[in-house]
């Protein structure tokens, strides 16, 4: 019995569909890093941190593509507020976009907000034992 | 038989005994916040990295009270370095100062780091389910 060898054709549709299934899987499973860089209204200060303190604590609770979520702001200036977010993937920021705690947070907060800075950072370490 | 009641000397040394522990456990177990913000010299950045990394990961798996250590810099100026530190108390981040995997950290970075700014924040919220 001869025993049919794999063309050349086969072969090349096989690497193709490894080369973008492989990719595409890559891109969905990249984590997304980010620090948001906020100047608030003093006189909302509490109320801004309120808002922001539940829509953080929402959307670790119920997405599960929601990694982490810090936030401070700092002791001597606190109108500067940073926040550092992961999320799983591309596919998961886009749907906490879409979060109704998300709408709220940023429907409530929009005259709060008087500078905001989103920079893509690369995590060197993130390490906590707090949760 | 008549019941002696408390004098007030007494209720004055309760009351200051209570004030004063009182005090110093709150004091002590008040957390530390921190963030700094490095800039690194760009020929070195690789090794530094690997030495901030080195160092938190060793905090962090050694030191009960390193709470949390997150570091990350930004995309698209990678000598910007952020850390946001929590340390449970005041003695744990003296401790933290002495312990030896601080100083290789410090020693070895020492003519990596260009400026170093320590700023002490508050946290509005500190969410992870990465560890």
């Amino acid at each position: 019995m001869k025993i049919k060898k794999p063309g050349l054709v086969s072969i090349v549709i096989l690497l193709f569909v490894f080369f973008f299934y492989g990719n595409a899987f890559s891109q969905e499973k990249k984590q997304i890093v980010r620090m948001a860089k906020l100047v608030i209204d003093s006189v909302q200060l509490e109320s801004y941190n309120a808002f922001l303190k539940e829509g953080i604590e929402t959307a670790i609770r119920v997405e599960p593509g929601v990694l982490m979520m810090n936030a401070v702001y700092e002791k001597n200036n606190p109108t500067h507020v940073f926040v550092v977010e992961v999320y799983a993937s591309d596919s998961a920021y886009k749907a906490h976009l879409q979060a109704p705690h998300f709408k709220k947070y940023k429907m409530g907060t929009k005259d709060m907000v008087k500078n905001l800075e989103l920079i893509d950072v690369v995590p060197i370490s993130l390490e906590s034992k707090l949760n």
